[in-house]
């Protein structure tokens, strides 16, 4: 069985070490920027789609920017905040300084900053980093994911061939509002359980072998390139509400399993409210 | 302004030292129970009211009782796994060992450790014990609440006079969807902002100036009485949905604001749905 439905998923990303060690400098340098942040009452702000944003955003989009344009100028960028730069190149950085703004402006240790690097539009390497609790995980196309950590816990997702017994996951009733399928809550009554919350920090759960599903919508490309290749990695799957690869253009799902004997199924329940089998 | 609903909330707690000290010891035993159980596989059993149950739960609940059983024999003790033990007491510690189940299975480290005490029903002495990311608030009736921490963070609630900039927090969806009053969604609409998960770990944000609203059902004395003097001291309310101080005949819900200016309004909201001004 292959890790991923993406065909170049084994092919080792060439030059891998100088492409991580740009990722890993800008995610160290991000969480200086972010740290002193935290609990600290920053204002926050709502932009046009109502979502919260805060000077921490910004300052760690910037730094960023400047320590990927230093080392890869040829690159191109798309950030959250800032849009995206030297459009045209095959290899585009996709920034999301703190995914889980709400989580980051109620004092939530769950945030993240993601950064991932796109080849032509496929996701070849990825970062969750959570600077207040240390944890960082760090997912390069044809090697194992890693995870960095004072925290417990070991990279791998965990068996589970039947969502009767998937823990889902899911950030916010809200964001299921505008759900382009209505059957998001046949997959909630399929699995075990839900739990609330999370952000881009429930992926790296399921990294861990702690979450067996997520669904979410309304997903845009820096909110999910991170998190391909990290789960993919760790023996998951990551594609849209109908099984295919995500792409930047796609509709805004995201569905991720830790175990892809579980994925037809969910896929299944999320389109017509009915399992496959 | 008093900082309470209840009259005797500025009366010193007598004893409070030596009744500090054994919580503080059987918190600091029920980490050292908990900690190795995260994110280490532990199995999961499903109580009766669908409600997730671990090994963990079980034996930081022993643990605690035996710490309060050695050194306050003559107190009363209810604990969410193991009932009532000496029953009659004046005094009686009330313990959740692990409040957000949902929260540690799947690996999140925020859940907590409660341990309260009631003076004949009424909570004068509270802890919230986070083991992973080393936090601990401590409430005691007539005291500054304390907050000992790894992370940043400042014990004191946040001045917040208008619903409309209030970050408002709940557990989750299906918490509602059994509340006594169809109108936690006009709270919803009049808040800024809503952040899902959280359980105590909520009201310990909320204790830091983080989040200004929280309104929550379905709660059981251990779910709650850990969080009065951890809030009232930190200059929050705590009551239930209709404003009277929580009792553990109450209904289950459970409504603590940061600023007591927007209490009002708050509990207007949650019963007809229109703001008191």
């Amino acid at each position: 069985m292959t890790r991923s439905n993406t065909p170049q998923a084994d092919i080792p990303l060439p030059d891998a070490d100088r492409l991580l060690e740009a990722a890993i400098a800008a995610a160290d340098a991000a969480g200086c920027v972010i740290r002193p942040f935290f609990r600290s009452g920053v204002a926050v702000d709502d932009k046009s789609d109502q979502s919260p944003v805060t000077v921490a955003d910004r300052t760690a989009e910037r730094t960023i920017r400047a320590i990927l344009a230093e080392r890869l100028p040829d690159h191109a960028v798309l950030g959250e905040e800032f849009g995206l730069e030297r459009a045209g190149s095959r290899w585009c950085w996709v920034i999301d300084p703190i995914d889980g703004t709400r989580a980051f402006v109620t004092g939530r240790p769950t945030f993240g900053t993601l950064i991932a690097l796109l080849d032509d539009g496929v996701p070849v390497l990825g970062i969750i980093d959570q600077p207040i609790t240390g944890e960082r995980w760090i997912g390069v196309r044809g090697r194992p994911t890693r995870y960095e950590s004072r925290l417990p816990g070991a990279i791998g997702t965990r068996r589970c061939t039947d969502l009767k017994l998937a823990e889902l996951s899911c950030t916010s009733p809200e964001m299921i509002e505008g759900a382009p399928t209505p059957h998001w809550d046949a997959l909630r009554r399929a699995a075990r359980r839900v739990t609330w919350g999370g952000d881009c920090y429930a992926y790296g759960l399921l990294a861990l072998g702690q979450v067996d599903v997520i669904a979410e919508c309304t997903m845009k490309v820096w909110d999910w390139a991170a998190l391909v290749p990290i789960i993919e990695g760790a023996g998951g799957r990551v594609t849209d509400w109908h099984g295919r690869p995500l792409r930047a253009e796609g509709d805004g799902t995201v569905l991720a399993v830790g175990d892809p004997a579980i994925l037809a199924d969910a896929v299944s329940l999320l389109n017509s409210g009915l399992p496959a089998h």
